[in-house]
């Protein structure tokens, strides 16, 4: 446990267990980890008496109850569904040793560039108990060590499962040769504060859990981060959409609806002050119990063409200084007019998040304007922002869902937890013998096939 | 000029001509630089006349030799070559837009992952005058804003320059429609530092420079940097190398001497303890006029062998505690004994800057083995540290060398300056119809040809 050493310590072994780790066969990682899925299904018991003690304590500690259905692994199938998500990503195709490019240099100096394991991974996650088996697959299978550090809530559920993790790996250290410190559990809130500073040994940060938490870690640390702060996601609606407003209807209410809490929910729907029947979009809304948060002119001109609606309480002014910054997460939606499309790829790229936002019109052309104008990791021209999603990608598996500008971006799989390296392999040949650093021979740069 | 405006309008004006930029297509950014480099050819009497008062003033500042002899962009060929530059940076392929993905998600829904510009970038390069019209080009060839900070004592040269691009930016908006913020001039370190905190606006900062400009610039930022502070190459020259004494001599000489002050120079010599005439590698440095920095088991068993050598002014201690963690830049190289590939891996990834490393040896298990353990950007077998470059890896311009673990690593050509983006493309589809969020229709996920 973290308790009995020092962070330096754990940063130092979680990069020497990474810098072995990625040495060893795809094969040999997943047979650990079907190990692991064996281990942890054959101890389910305990485990279970473990998250008792959780549950018990979140009870006396009087914690929110959709907290304490978090913390239950095994109501319903949850463990069952954990167990399943091992074997899913040891299914998956193996993310590393990929060739990208193979290109020969010269005569018997061919250049590489392969997809390599990141290295160290710090993830920090909330109460839910399951995304250790669920990250501990992700790391292993992709190669990567990790240090995790999971909700001081399911303390007990952590420590077992870690436990046996470990012993695990520790016990078929002769059979694969991957070292006990590619897991490695730490608890506290210091803890991760010390290890955010290791720069030099961490390679990579990925929360997974509120805003709050990612915003803190973002702002704490050199060590790039994998993740999103929010999701605030806009619908444009643009003035060329005549014979398409019931499919419109159908998006803004399903992009709002489906799952409010989602980071994918869309929290503002911009109109095309031109579009015909735009008031349609709101009433649709509103049937769905949808809060609509007006702009003063939207207001105005809402109630002039729908009198009946003056005395809904599904119509509220919208403060505009918060509300097109920030998520609502519940049934809610910001509405402003834009004059042109222009306006409304202003305000998403000034205020959106750069998570999802979604054209509706019929017109190709502006569609293709929008999606090369908008800066946000997807882009979508009439369908949901819903969308935004690792499986629905058809990625196997989520890591999770990034806003950065480099590496991973949108719903990460599997490869975002692997970067690429070159590698050359010669005969002897040294840069003097090349034109430019004083011999004759030229480079023949012919890209080969991989 | 940036002292007339505030950092916000600098940062927002980049970000917002980034946004319009991304929108043009290729072909009108390749004209506009095209016009750029007529203007500049048209203006070289001008141009020359601020470089001389440059030129001039840094003599007056009793500036040393060689900084004199960067600044001066006029001595050989330089502006011819610069001009050239922006020419063969025209004829590179168009980095954007390029096709990653299609995938069919269910019918009339189709995801695609494509390359898109970055966005805005900050450049801060020193005394050499002639990178202005490189990261011009760069940056317009693949559809991102700049803001440039040059050296201070290229200012008249860099202000002439920059006044002429803009102007001819300008001028031809009508034309190509590219925003006049597309490129700025910075010119103070305090503009830098300023700019270096708006991580909400600038995407990426590629610092081109000294060691010491890219340590304070990464430890002074939060936006992501493409660059390297330090190139900490190694060589191991592996027990397994019997007949290839000759080869490997030519290739540590070369690493070493064909250009010291070169990142990619080798700076660390490790050799396997039962490598056979391991002495026939030092004798050859030291023929070149390098200073070997020996760690005394070597020197002892160097000075047994070759008694001769005693008095040799080419063979010292070598200072552990410095030696093995910064690069020489000069004819000198620390050498080091490992008993085994495991040791020499270790030193590697500890004490290297993950920038190029190389093994000697005629096993082909071993070479394996060290390319899939070293974690630096670029491994070698059997070949010169000095290849790890951009021209020689056939990427038709050099960004720059990034040792980052994600995003652009090793030599970084034009791609190292996009990133990707999911568009999907429905005609009205919603999550709610499908499995799982409510509904019945199954994602097929189908790749599709590119």
């Amino acid at each position: 446990m973290s308790t009995e050493k020092n962070y330096l310590t754990i940063a130092v072994d979680s990069k020497k267990a990474a810098n072995i780790l990625k040495t060893v066969s795809d094969e040999k990682r997943c047979q650990l980890l079907l190990k692991i899925h064996d281990v942890l299904k054959e101890n389910a018991d305990s485990i279970k008496q473990a998250n008792g003690i959780d549950l018990k304590e979140s009870i006396e500690h009087d914690l929110s109850s959709s907290l304490i259905k978090r913390l239950d692994l095994f109501k319903g199938d949850k463990f069952e569904v954990m167990l399943k998500g091992i074997k899913e990503v040891i299914a998956l195709e193996n993310p590393t040793g990929k060739l990208l490019m193979k290109r020969q240099l010269d005569e018997n100096l061919t250049l590489y560039k392969k997809t390599v394991p990141i290295g160290s991974l710090l993830v920090i996650f909330e109460s839910r108990p399951e995304v250790i088996a669920n990250i501990v697959s992700l790391a292993i299978k992709s190669g990567n060590a990790c240090i995790l550090k999971g909700g001081k809530e399911s303390v007990h559920t952590f420590r077992i499962m870690a436990e046996l993790i470990n012993s695990t790996i520790e016990s078929s250290f002769e059979e694969f040769g991957i070292p006990k410190a590619s897991v490695q559990l730490i608890e506290t809130r210091d803890d991760v504060n010390q290890l955010l500073a290791m720069d030099g040994y961490i390679d990579l940060v990925v929360p997974r859990g509120s805003n709050a938490l990612v915003k803190r870690i973002k702002n704490s640390t050199k060590i790039p981060v994998l993740g999103h702060a929010d999701g605030i996601c806009s619908i444009y609606a643009d003035k060329d959409l005549d014979s398409y407003v019931e499919q419109a209807k159908r998006i803004v209410v399903d992009a709002k609806t489906n799952y409010p809490a989602g980071c994918n929910a869309v929290e503002t729907l911009l109109i095309n002050k031109s579009m015909k029947n735009w008031d349609e979009l709101l009433k649709a809304l509103i049937n769905e119990k949808v809060t609509v948060h007006l702009m003063p002119d939207v207001k105005s001109e809402f109630f002039r063409l729908n009198p009946d609606y003056e005395n809904s309480n599904y119509v509220v002014d919208v403060d505009q200084k918060v509300e097109f910054d920030q998520e609502f997460l519940s049934f809610d939606i910001a509405v402003k007019f834009v004059e042109t499309i222009g306006e409304a790829i202003d305000h998403i790229n000034t205020h959106g998040s750069k998570h999802t936002d979604c054209i509706l019109t019929e017109n190709e052309e502006t569609a293709e304007f929008f999606l090369k104008s908008i800066e946000s990791c997807s882009v979508y021209w009439n369908c949901s922002t819903r969308f935004a999603d690792g499986f629905r990608y058809g990625f196997g598996t989520e890591v999770g869902i990034s806003t950065s500008k480099i590496h991973a971006r949108g719903p990460v799989g599997l490869d975002g937890l692997v970067t690429y390296q070159y590698q050359i392999i010669g005969k002897g040949q040294i840069v003097g013998d090349y034109v430019g650093s004083g011999g004759d021979r030229e480079f023949n740069h012919k890209d080969l096939e991989i």
